[in-house]
């Protein structure tokens, strides 16, 4: 197991052990010796002899066996001697307690980096600096200066916030929260999230991996190894910091609106992971995710001895991914056998207010066994009647041979109480209110589909990749990082797009000839390079088809924008294949700092530029995805064809998308492009780009 | 106050006092004299002389003093005969505990109806059947067979499922959450929410109204009650079964889309009602309306003493309607003065981990004192340092004085429960996490924003009502439930509508010289009786520009319709003025069962089709809510012009949603009315209503 050492060392150093109780130097060896740790400590500490009945010495140098971790918390100058020191004694781990690194500004800043490279240079693996410390249940080691050690459980967490993690663990105490490991990541100088996940992947006392994250430094590496792990196991993550930290200047749609939010969005679907927005909901997930079975399909039975509940649970199916399970007509027929006449045989399955314990068990008997039935919620109002306690055992006795997850909701505190404990002691998750178990089901759904999808594939796309670059590369030289339109073109042509039929116009009368050539109707564009939003200034126009109306248009097109922009150079005016019948895209991609091309997809016009109706995904990508991103925005039917027209083109939609991601992972150059507008004619036709623009990273 | 003698009877009677521990009658009596009711208590019963001390009587009748108040737990029948006998005796109010009635099938409805009649007959005040009781914590009442009493506290809560007003008291108890009443409503024969509304807004005990709901029966009077509480004291409801119940059969989007969902979302927007999604978020924001001042704006600041927590509560900010407060220049320099130089003095301020309860103490008087902060929300994690019940006294302190309310979420659970107990004693709310203190602070602001609109004006509209009057018994005469086309738009002209010329034509030459008559370009569209959709069966051609084009249209048009709809009746084509520059939006309304009108407001076409980018009011409606549905459109931005193109005239569209909302209330007879397309021009130019359909409820 990757990190073995740090989470389950023979021997520990404290270095910086103090012999002044409250001192964070000697909690943390109070927490060593409270929590029954098993290993040798050593206490280092070139003023004291003794502390806690502990022999100290004078410097790690001087401890004459072999340590495994040291966990240091002296002064940052002192650290990075230490972490030399370790290098030199063979010391594999260490964590850094002590702060005043990257979070203290510029000074701390450079000692971080001296400690980053000491680690590497020493091979000592460091967890921190700036941290709260970590716990590991099984090998009883709490190598933290936090105030108590949660029970042992099959949760592993980690928190890059030191707060979140005293929060947590001081909120776990109390609702005796059981823990495999538990981490504070801190200001993450060599060990990070990606060690974390690959680590509590691999640990077999860890089913369920949960974590804060404020951000993630090697996106490309995370997602990759997210994909692996959360295979085997459940990731459920916070990430904190949404607001965008103040757009930057951008010159495309894709631009502004793909922002750090959408990429991290982009990057827990693709790679398996399951978000929380809160603490409470990583908890609520990790729950049912720690100790049932996946749903096999979304149909859920909801049990409950009172309607109101009933109908809440039901309600929030219907606004989830859920549906409520069709009972088999045997089911209710048994159902019937045994309850009274005024229960409700159907989902919500009613067993009346009067119940006694024998019909939840009856009932349980049957749902088990339905096929229809993918997922039972039992829901429980403490009524006059009721016996919590023992309808908790029957829900634990079914819950051992189901083959499907039963959460509940026992609904209450004093009188539910008893139950509720017998519940989470057998590993049933019980939910304050049933909407939070309705919400927990449909991540465990979502986990299920996700897992039964075969391994995406990544078609390589056939490119004439030496044009390109020597394209990028001319204009690079002449210190053009936006291309130019034809420049830009060629591009997509070298990339197996197709462009609409244009010829450039210096005159009326060359427009005529080129409409000529082209075949009617045709658009007129003006061309210029100090013109981005060519029809904000009248520079367009659709649909002529004579001569006489490309004349007209030539010279209406110059007025305006002579009047509008009159600074501006121009080229002349492009006439150009007048696509029909086509429907407007627009497809694009950012380059995203943390995690690279963040590709987006949405309807031309209106739908991105008001309605923001765009999707997202990273780089590569398979051809399931790009559907996935054409299907995902709200105004796909629009593709399929409204009011009897024909439908359009997807599959040719798709390969577009499946280019331009190809092209983005060849230049990494290429900041940000954008097809705008691709457009999407009718099925068997192709798609078409209209227009585009790329720009280039200025060196 | 309404049901004075309800919640403050002087004497009591349970009819149907048991002498056996265990049963509801007995339960009724032990409660009534465990949480020391002052008054005179009196059990029924022929069969028994005395139960738990107190003198048994054989019936009401022989009881020798007056009864405010009848507890009422017999069999069905026994409950009528009971009803009857507190009417003759006098009796105002009575309580029925006992189910069998609407609940239980055809014969208990019909037994609800004569319970209703003889409530109606004897001026019985009836609460319930099939009810759990109620609970008035000023007047010692506890008239429920629930288990236990819940503290004084300010928060009235009702509910119409008796199950949750048994979780929710079992709940609170645990809590220790205080309430002034609790009352169950059960079937709701007699006594209604409305009732609730009125006596606990006229109730000085109670400060918030919190109700669980499933349906509400007279919406009409319920918003007008609603509207009138709820500018004295907040009301918070869970309104379950979202879940339309099958929708029927309609014929326009507006009918597809106001279920009866919309109804109850508009009618809580317009009436002041806080929407709770479950019964968590009901008492998270209970907590803080009752115990804090309403924020006067959305500027908030965040004080912690850790960023993880800060960067989640500002998350939160940046996905409400609250905004995170730019704090003068002074309270940031007087924040330099006492924080360490690395704290934030910015919003959230962060005074580090390492805070005493001094940071936090000196933090809150410069917050309450800047004019820019409408609101504090106080973050404290359980650090080593921190002092968790010396901060809590500190806040109370400050919030004694301040006038903007603060929140806290201390988070975890051990360390930082005494300080949350102290917090909750001294009214200051206290939330698990950062986002439920911010979701709660924005349904506060929300209703500060309600509270500060000026009273709703209903404009009167002129009509000529008499013609309306006339087409629409015409129309039922002759069993015509849709109205015709013509019908249709002379009923719009009677409103104000302005209409597109039009003319019939049966011929090619009739279409032309229709056409010469309009002035091209024309809009042709076929006329029949059995063709709702015209585009989708080739019936509609736009933009006809010459006499030759309408020729051929006409042709076009008659062959396509006869192809796909042999048998279909055609009238012939209308020839329509073809309104141009134009934006396409829908008005409409469907009448809901239980709150009449329900208008329906958004752009034409694919917005409402496939986007669903609708909102809806219940009429009448102001001028204002006119403005504020046509701007909740994500499409709104379209009528302001994208583009470079002309605003629309916003404010004829006002008008038109006026008319249309007069028109609704005018003929209640219309069950269904729908403008598509209504054709916004640009400002100044009016609107012009291209289609209608009009449906009259069948009698």
């Amino acid at each position: 197991m990757l990190l073995e050492k740090l989470f389950n060392p023979r021997s520990v150093a404290i270095v910086g052990a103090s012999t002044h109780p409250g001192k964070i130097g000697h909690i943390l060896i109070e927490n060593m010796l409270k929590y029954k740790y098993k290993g040798k400590i050593f206490p280092i500490n070139p003023k004291a002899s003794e502390i806690l009945g502990l022999k100290v010495y004078p410097s790690l140098k001087d401890v004459p066996e072999k340590i495994d971790l040291a966990i240091i918390a002296v002064k940052p100058p002192a650290v990075l001697e230490t972490i030399k020191i370790c290098g030199e004694k063979g010391v594999e781990m260490a964590v850094v307690i002590s702060a005043g690194f990257k979070e203290a500004g510029p000074e701390g800043a450079k000692l971080e980096e001296e400690l980053k490279r000491l680690a590497k240079e020493s091979g000592v693996r460091v967890l921190g600096p700036n941290c709260v410390g970590l716990i590991d249940t099984s090998s009883h080691l709490n190598a933290s200066f936090a105030s108590g050690m949660p029970e042992k459980g099959k949760i592993g967490f980690f928190s890059q916030s030191g707060a979140m993690c005293i929060a947590v663990l001081d909120w776990a105490l109390g609702e005796k929260v059981g823990f495999s490991k538990f981490i504070s990541l801190g200001n993450k100088a060599d060990i990070s999230e990606i060690d974390m996940l690959i680590a509590l992947g691999e640990d077999k006392n860890t089913n369920v991996i949960l974590g804060y994250l404020e951000g993630v430094e090697d996106g490309t590496t995370f997602i990759q190894v997210a994909q692996e792990v959360s295979k085997k196991k459940p990731i459920v993550l916070i990430k904190a910091g949404v607001t965008s930290a103040g757009a930057k200047a951008v010159s495309s749609h894709t631009g502004s609106l793909a922002g750090s939010e959408s990429a991290y969005q982009a990057a827990f679907k693709q790679s398996g992971i399951i978000r929380a927005r809160t603490v409470i909901e990583l908890f609520n997930y990790a729950y049912s995710l720690a100790t049932q079975p996946l749903p096999k399909g979304p149909r859920v039975a909801i049990l409950t001895n009172s309607g109101g509940p009933g109908i809440v649970a039901a309600d929030a199916c219907d606004q989830s991914l859920l549906q409520l399970a069709r009972l088999k007509a045997e089911t209710v027929e048994k159902l019937r056998s045994f309850l009274p006449p005024m229960a409700s045989f159907f989902n919500p399955i009613d067993i009346l207010g009067d119940a006694h314990v024998d019909r939840y068990d009856k009932a349980l008997d049957v749902l088990v066994e339905d096929d229809n039935v993918d997922a039972i919620i039992v829901l429980l109002t403490p009524t006059a009647t009721i016996e919590v306690e023992e309808t908790a055992k029957t829900v634990v006795k079914h819950a051992k041979k189901a083959k499907k997850p039963i959460l509940c909701a026992f609904m209450g505190k004093m009188e539910v109480n008893k139950g509720v404990r017998y519940l989470k002691k057998h590993g049933i998750p019980n939910y304050l209110c049933p909407e939070d178990a309705v919400d927990t089901l449909e991540k465990m759904w979502q986990r299920q589909h996700w897992l039964s999808q075969p391994p995406a594939e990544y078609p390589h796309i056939q490119a004439n990749r030496s044009h390109v670059r020597y394209l990028l590369e001319m204009a690079k030289r002449q210190g053009r990082y936006h291309l130019s339109e034809k420049d830009a073109k060629e591009v997509l042509k070298a990339y197996g797009f197709t462009l609409p039929k244009t010829h450039l116009a210096r005159t009326k009368e060359e427009a005529v000839e080129a409409a000529k050539k082209i075949g009617f109707p045709v658009v007129l564009k003006i061309v210029s390079p100090d013109i981005s939003h060519k029809t904000d200034v009248g520079g367009v126009m659709l649909n002529l088809d004579s001569p006489q109306a490309v004349k007209e248009a030539f010279t209406e097109i110059m007025l305006k924008v002579r009047s509008k922009n009159p600074k501006a150079a121009i080229y002349g005016v492009s006439v150009q294949e007048m696509v029909q019948g086509a429907k407007e895209v627009i497809v694009g991609f950012r380059r995203d700092p943390q995690f690279g091309p963040l590709l987006m997809f949405g309807m031309g016009g209106i739908y991105v530029e008001i309605l923001k109706d765009v999707t997202f995904r990273l780089a590569p990508i398979s051809k399931r995805e790009a559907m996935e991103m054409i299907r995902e925005v709200k105004s796909y039917p629009i593709l399929r064809g409204v009011r009897g027209e024909a439908p359009a083109d997807v599959s040719a939609l798709v390969d577009a998308i499946l280019a331009l991601a190809q092209f983005a992972l060849d230049f990494p150059e290429i900041v940000e492009a954008e097809i705008n507008p691709l457009l999407v004619k009718p099925v068997g036709q192709g798609c078409v780009a209209v227009d585009a623009r790329l720009s280039i990273k200025k060196e």
